[in-house]
């Protein structure tokens, strides 16, 4: 077993690199390939999606890998995990989500701290975070309780987030920690302080509706026969 | 196990999250990449095969994730699945991608339900469309039926859909499901509702083809020896 | 157990659909994405690199999923299969390889048989198809007698080709029944028959070094200790 | 059980074809996307991250995979490898790895050797060297002692590596023997040598940081407690 402050230096860990994939990536499309909007969201989201698999399959055994409160709340909220450590965790997850956007700052050049000037808000956007959020966590809770979870959520949620990117129009925030720390860089993954309460909210009721969902869904005896993976 | 409303539900919401992955990732395609249709194309294949993955990894301990009436009318034929159910499922898969459609559309700011323009037609489609679903339900069935299929079936349709929205000239519906709920988005993806029923025929004789390919196949005996994975 | 014909079936359907993907894949990139051939040459590597996964994971408990007759017969020289089955296994592969490029053309809307004008030739392309068929048949046969073989070795070669139609200089065709195939399109991935042999004879040459690498790196006793997976 | 020669052939042929898939792509993206640095970027990524993949699922029952001296001599301060076998690993890796580019070079129809021209210098640079290199190592040693370990670390360092092409200003070198071998070709891919030995401290110091955060979440007991995968 881990210690807590394991898990909680796991969280730290993989949030900063998560960030920094998000965040530099961005810098990099945004930079390399003027001329396609598109292709620069491709670029972003590929780098995510994959970055995002490598993690959790690194830290999912130590901290489950979260590297985002709205997996943890909705494990406290579930009473899979004790409040207390539902703070700790969110401290950790959005200390190192500021550290990473730091260092993508600094590796592209850019002052360590910046201020996004991007606002996203409206209806559309807002409604995006709350379907972002329900499916990245519809799909976390009900691939790790299967057998084969322990392998297939790493990719699941990098897959997910992959394609989320491109099929919500708000490009799937889907993380209070991450929006918090994308306020930190006005650069193509940045978000305005005063946009981001609110996708902080939408992302609670995502995060709400997966977890009735999951309810919805809870089995009533072990949904896998037998046999290996 | 899982109770028949449970499955429905699976089977709903899946539907519902890879029609905004097909439609939605086409609208953010089609305004992002405004100057390369393979480009548009290449976003929403990859973005429709990391969903796809992800769904089936998620609802297929669930409902088996077909989120495809030619994928539970198949099993029907095969006698693994009672006609009963058949019609519930189907009635679930389509109402969910119309749900998703919907969501599509009011995520990208358009109005909820609109009918396509996009008329599809022509042999060299409806061919397409019968090789689309014979190559789709083949993998299915083929891969299902091994030891590793609980973990493989999903990466290997996710893998085959992005695949085929390129190597087809119809960009691979393969799925009566998603055929009709593409027609309420006039957007990249929509299909015109007179193009529709068609493309449903040739997916019900791709659907025949490779159940008479599966069956022509089918094991004598156990075709993995031992060992896990 | 399965029969020969069974195997046969499964090797000239894989192959087909290997082709459709190859050939009308790469029609669709030329079509789409006209002004970047880096583009097109991407869509027409990921879409095959998809579909040569998910067919490998179908067929591969049936027949081994060679879908190439340099991989047929490696295991012949290697006395893992007898030299009437690379006989009948090489027909196969053909025969569906070139039924799957009339495939591809009818999808398009092009005549079912053409012959490509495309020249490839060069001692620059000629090692890029050694190297590349030692790489290919050097990840199959290291991969398959690994225990996570059974999983693994379909996404290893899809990734591996995925990889090398854009590292060697050649597009890595690495099949000989691929080779032929792709003479009877007039398209992006053609080749003109007066091409084909030199192709050929150095993938036999880049097989052949597979098999003496492989035969170096035998190894002794179990390499995996314990574990599943 | 391998014996050295074995596993310093597999290290050898491994570091080459890595070589040939990072050099060997970079050429072909440069020429044929030359509107588009971010194209050209990414294609080189994918063709890295997938040959990576596969080259590490064939080679690394052999000889575990390193293909990178950073990884090899962090076993090496773990205690895990004695330093004969740490000099005799990087010997080969780098051999390798120089072959591999000359083989790029000649496939494309440049000279055997050049001196790459492609000064790669600055804090930024350093820093994301250092970065990169400590995920690198971070996620190969923490997937490595899962259970799932022997299936997953080639995806996930594939996987990390595509990523980190983007998210890092350096295009993540992180690897010693890939940092000296770059140096022989003055194409996308190459490195001028002035520029290389800050990189190679760098990587160096990446990968001192990462046995210190692997130390220190080090587990006390098993942590997956049953199952398989």
């Amino acid at each position: 077993m881990y210690s807590l402050p394991q898990r909680l230096l796991a969280e730290a860990v993989g949030a900063a690199f998560l960030l920094m994939a998000v965040v530099g990536s961005g810098i990099a499309a945004e930079r390399l390939s003027p001329n396609d909007g598109g292709l620069q969201l491709f670029e972003n989201a590929v780098a995510t999606a994959f970055a995002l698999t490598a993690l959790i399959w690194a830290f999912g055994p130590i901290s489950g890998a979260h590297f985002n409160p709205a997996v943890t709340w909705a494990e406290v909220v579930q009473r899979m995990r004790p409040v207390k450590e539902g703070v700790a965790y969110s401290v950790a997850q959005v200390a190192g989500g500021i550290a990473g956007v730091v260092l993508a700052n600094l590796m592209f050049g850019l002052p360590a701290v910046q201020w996004s000037q991007t606002r996203r808000s409206g209806p559309e956007l807002w409604l995006a975070e709350v379907v972002a959020t329900l499916g990245l966590l519809m799909t976390i809770f009900l691939i790790a309780r299967t057998r084969s979870g322990a392998v297939a959520v790493a990719p699941a949620v990098g897959l997910y987030i992959g394609a989320a990117y491109f099929f919500t129009s708000s490009t799937s925030f889907a993380n209070p920690a991450v929006t918090v720390a994308r306020m930190f860089s006005d650069t193509f993954a940045g978000i305005h302080p005063a946009s981001a309460p609110v996708f902080i909210v939408m992302q609670a009721a995502g995060a709400g509706l997966a977890v009735a969902l999951v309810w919805a869904l809870r089995r009533r005896a072990i949904d896998e026969p037998g046999g290996c993976a």
